[in-house]
């Protein structure tokens, strides 16, 4: 079994992840926000790469069931319905809706695992459920950080580190792990030691704090908080368990 | 003074690294076998990204004064005067001449940097030199590991971690780092305590062990063994102190 960290969506394109294992680490702040939206009863997010396709995408739909949500440089979209914080997603606000997500990272680097096996989105919130997913999966993944624009992003790489240590310490066979897998374990055992503190000292949770989301970052690094499993399953990310009866068909390519 | 490092050459491009600072850091091998020929007597290196490109740059004057060294997959270009092993670039084979130099990480890297305002070479056997060159310069810096096909490679980022470290610790300004720069030196502090091990366990280093190039792990790794600081001056990489008389003019564009 081979465990694959990649620091930033930059080192991978779209065809290396294609029948692939991925999971997606944004934990600053699109897969708390994801994982919190669909907790809270969203009925899928459909993740796309750009503003221009957020629009087409919702077309005539948006307004009504569909919602926008997303962020560039961490605040609300003009035109969008909500931003990229997770206390945003309450229940009153997304129950039983389509949520067309656009961030500058987070779901960029979701896009690109498009042609995935299968694609998890994980964080602090839901780390032992992703490790437990990919422990019974028994197959090769690929971790990928959102990162920060192409940059590597200290929490993601720290909440990577502790996925990995799970895995390579509660596994009946020899996990194999690539450089920057290693790296990942030793920021872990370092850095994440205070998780709160890491967040607040990295470059992106330090912005964040400038703009005002502070709180955010606490919900951020919360672990195990919010134990659900969202999933790519055809175009949309839903909960694992949850049964997609009467799925709203949208094209999310990209153009 | 701010210092940032990047992981991989695929998270910057060169209109971003334009006018910039730069440090290209490949210590498996190309840093190690540039700084190893330059020593050796060689006139310049020639960074190229392409074997297309150094086929096109060498032209006529190719075997005389002009050799053409690289490598792909770790070997030898087909048609090339010497690979990327720094023991192969002795006194005897590079004396007086001009290496047009093109290796899969390295030199591409280094080419990224063509409009960068100053970029130096550096590895661990000139790391405190390097340190030298930037506090003269009292600037801000990029660090750019070279990576793996892209990929985040240990013995780099451990190296740019060595290096962050003596700026960071003898500093009479406050020097501000980005998150990897921060990793970096986690990585030095941890992985960094036995450097011949951590380059035999690292991806590249094992490749390179199952290649037949296991001596060289030892010469990449020895801090301080060749304290000559090659520079990009126009097109071609020199040693600093080195008078450039007669230098040939060649076309370095990548086409």
């Amino acid at each position: 079994m081979k465990i694959d960290v990649y620091f930033s969506p930059a080192q991978v394109d779209e065809m290396q992840l294609r029948d692939k294992n991925v999971v997606v680490i944004d934990v600053l702040r699109a897969s708390t926000t994801i994982v919190t939206a669909l907790n809270n009863g969203a009925r899928e997010i459909i993740p796309v790469g750009s503003i221009e396709s957020a629009v087409k995408v919702s077309g005539n739909l948006f307004g009504d069931v569909v919602l926008r949500g997303g962020e560039r440089n961490g605040k609300i979209i003009t035109g969008f319905n909500l931003g990229n914080s997770p206390s945003e997603y309450t229940e009153d606000a997304v129950k039983g809706k389509s949520i067309i997500f656009c961030t500058t990272n987070g779901s960029s680097a979701m896009v690109k695992a498009k042609y995935a096996k299968r694609m998890a989105v994980g964080g602090f919130i839901n780390v032992s459920l992703v490790a437990d997913f990919i422990r019974q999966a028994g197959e090769d993944f690929s971790i990928v950080c959102a990162g920060e624009k192409q940059l590597f992003c200290m929490e993601d790489a720290v909440c990577a580190g502790m996925l990995v240590k799970m895995l390579v310490e509660d596994s009946p066979v020899v996990v194999d792990v690539n450089d920057a897998a290693g790296a990942a374990q030793v920021l872990y055992k370092t850095v994440g030691k205070n998780l709160l503190k890491m967040a607040k000292s990295s470059d992106h949770g330090k912005y964040l704090v400038d703009i005002g989301f502070e709180s955010d970052l606490k919900t951020c690094v919360s672990v195990d908080s919010i134990p659900v499993l969202p999933l790519l399953i055809g175009n949309v990310i839903k909960l694992k368990k949850e049964e997609a009866k009467h799925s709203i068909t949208l094209d999310v390519q990209e153009g």
